[in-house]
């Protein structure tokens, strides 16, 4: 099992910016999963919160390699846009505070003043171990 | 194998305003990859160039069920931004007119007047036949 990373500090800005990530999963089936989500960080994890578990949630409870991609602000007229490709090991935790995880986020990929809008539920905390940094920027070494 | 279906206008406007598009294909040792690409339309199909054979064409070489995933401009405030997440089977095509298709993307996704910075050469031209139409937005019903 490869050891987890050290997040650079150009990472954890563009995460803490809000991008929307690309999470993919594996399907029983083989075949590829994605869902457009909310990433946070918790140290050098990365996060989501879930009220439910849908299919992501069971691709990742059986098999837990998954990629979060997502891009940097667009510059007009730039050869290669900055993206960040981050393979990951996906660790699911059921828990009672899935919500204030996505409260938290909230504030960040809606607005200051956000509160999410949705009633409290048990649900379920993700926890990235990034194992790979890729993509186009200065993360990607 | 599921017939493919046509893209509503929504979803090709979407497209041809030159979103950065995730490419989830699958490894040999069943784990998700992702590539960040341009994508353009062919009629109901959706294309690639690439000038080298690189793990993501190797990938759907041997396995053509991938998902094409990208984001809608954010809108300040949004609770659920928009997104497409679209299942697709893949079919690699050697030829000698990828550079032509980076080249007309490169008018979209750098600026009207750019010219593909990498010289000419033999390459591959992906062709995605959509199977399955998700995420947020109205392309997604």
């Amino acid at each position: 099992m490869p050891d987890t990373i050290t997040l650079p500090e150009s990472l954890r800005a563009l995460i803490t910016s809000g991008p929307m990530a690309h999470l993919s999963t594996i399907n029983a089936d083989g075949s590829p999963q994605v869902s457009v989500i909310w990433l946070g960080l918790d140290g050098d994890d990365l996060v989501s919160g879930h009220q439910h578990a849908g299919v992501k949630i069971r691709n990742m409870q059986r098999d837990p390699r998954v990629v979060l991609s997502f891009d940097a602000p667009r510059v007009p007229g730039t050869f290669l846009d900055e993206n960040a490709v981050l393979r990951a090991r996906a660790v699911v935790e059921p828990t009672d505070q899935a919500w204030d995880l996505l409260d938290r986020l909230a504030k960040v990929y809606v607005s200051p003043d956000a509160t999410f809008p949705v009633e409290r539920a048990p649900g379920f905390i993700v926890r990235y171990k990034v194992t790979r940094i890729g993509g186009v920027g200065p993360w990607a070494g």
